[in-house]
């Protein structure tokens, strides 16, 4: 019997990031195996595949930590990019970084716009 | 004609907050009733009042932000209220903090639950 | 009569921060003109156009703040130049950077000064 | 000869956040004396000793670095009376708070502006 | 066979935090026993298990990266002590925190200190 | 008598950063001098020349304060150096960041694991 977590983790972090979400995982393989295997299993295989919260929703809530991080611009990508993915409209997605200007400030809400517009410019070309 | 943005923010923050916002806007009047006025206007009056996103997901985003942001507990407790007048579920607003250990690690996920844990007990109580 | 908390801000905002300004209001213009309507009306119409405080000293706070934050670079170099223009001498305004070492760390208050170099270099230029 | 940084430092100390400045120095005594000490020579023996910046603009920046990072509270209210005992108005210091919330977020700010109302009102008892 | 990360946490989260872990653990029971059966599964089953790091140095990375957070009291004071039951001396811990004036600022060190002030005086006590 | 703490503090910077810790001071030399004259005298003259704690401790603290500010890429990238000229193995540095996720979430953690990516790759060209 396989790792289920480590399973249903690559399949949920498959379904939600797609390509990127692999890039990330590949990217660590040379570097720390361990850290992209725990990534797969925590945050994807015991966290989004819990129950009790929709995927859109959980996905709001990623992309308003993130911008209020504000260091952390490849994940707030990848989040914007899954946010679409699972369904939230492009007027939603502003509508979450317009209100973080309240809790967070301007500048990172400015800075969490444009990341989206780059990433609507990308999903574009593809 | 009166200032619409202050009258619809006022609105908002009612139907929203409920005693808890009337409060930190009466306890502003002392010291500094602009920013009392400024509350009300910019972040109820111009985003809370826009439709684009409802008031669940608006919830969820803002309890997300002030939990990766740690320093903000009287106003993560103002929100995990509103977050669970607005119709969020107990489970779904756990789920949000639940989340959040991945993105802004274990201890403010951790008080963040602590803080719903007040919230719930003062609730019971009223 | 027109949105007069506009006009008020969008002349604070070029007299402020000139054509930085300008550039990130346009650049707003595609993705979230809302955003970019805010952006001047609140801080620009509410905020900068207060009396109470000097032009100077509001972008001393700000510089300090943004270096404090860390992660709004782009925000903190249009506010060097902003702290420039307002008749700041280069002399106070890397006496604010020095001094954020003491509240924030000295890897924020060294790339703070590395983005005032920056700043200096591009006014050289134009 | 003594050392001339730890002199000035505690000259500045003391003219600057007067008792609560020694307070701070003296509760440090048990358990790090070297913190005591270090906190003397480099803050006020080598930064608010220097020329190139006043102090009362010394003090707006540290006021509103101390909003952003949020988590200083003790230290937030030290240097608004720092900032009082300097010459800035009430009005004065105000504003820089009421600005922060365009950078920080209104949460910020208005933990600021509470902290303030403490201030004030100590600084009434006294 | 039970789950061994569940296992192996609870007796890493014993023997490094003690009494003060299980408390954490028990008072989430009745909010969320999911984050409690995380908290022990991931960090301590899955991280602090881990070999390649003396459970000193790890005691010492996580004071460091508590007291740079700032808003995680609770959690660094738990810490505190666990690096001194890891075998820190006393003078090991208030040198991390003295360094981290450095790198997170004197107040971020300072309220370390005070936390660190109370720690030894409860372990007094007891 | 020269000035101890700098001579000191540039014995030790040269010791523990090497190279790079030159190049931040030189590239200071024509904005801000008396910053590179103070990160010399007060983080290297002042607290790395501090008995009481080994450098691979004091390392391994810098590592994990700097990848959970998030915002000071540079400086971590130093400091990993830093800790691998220490004697800290490539596998203790990888703890550090892993056990990160924990305490910053798996953004900053990774982040930080990608810098240290960067840093092994251009230990091996030179």
């Amino acid at each position: 019997m396989g790792n289920s977590r480590f399973d249903l983790g690559l399949e949920r972090l498959a379904s939600i990031d797609g390509e990127a979400g692999y890039k990330v995982i590949e990217s660590l393989q040379d570097i720390c195996p361990d850290l992209a295997k725990f990534t797969i299993e925590y945050p994807f295989g015991d966290i989004y595949s819990r129950p009790g919260l929709d995927l859109k929703s959980r996905e709001i809530a990623t992309v308003a930590a993130l911008t209020a991080l504000g260091h952390c611009r490849p994940q707030l990508k990848v989040h914007l990019n899954a946010a679409l993915n699972a369904g939230c409209s492009e007027e939603q997605v502003k509508e979450v970084l317009l209100q973080m200007s309240v809790y967070t400030g301007f500048p990172a809400a400015l800075n969490g716009m444009f990341a989206l517009k780059e990433v609507l410019l990308e999903r574009q070309v593809e």
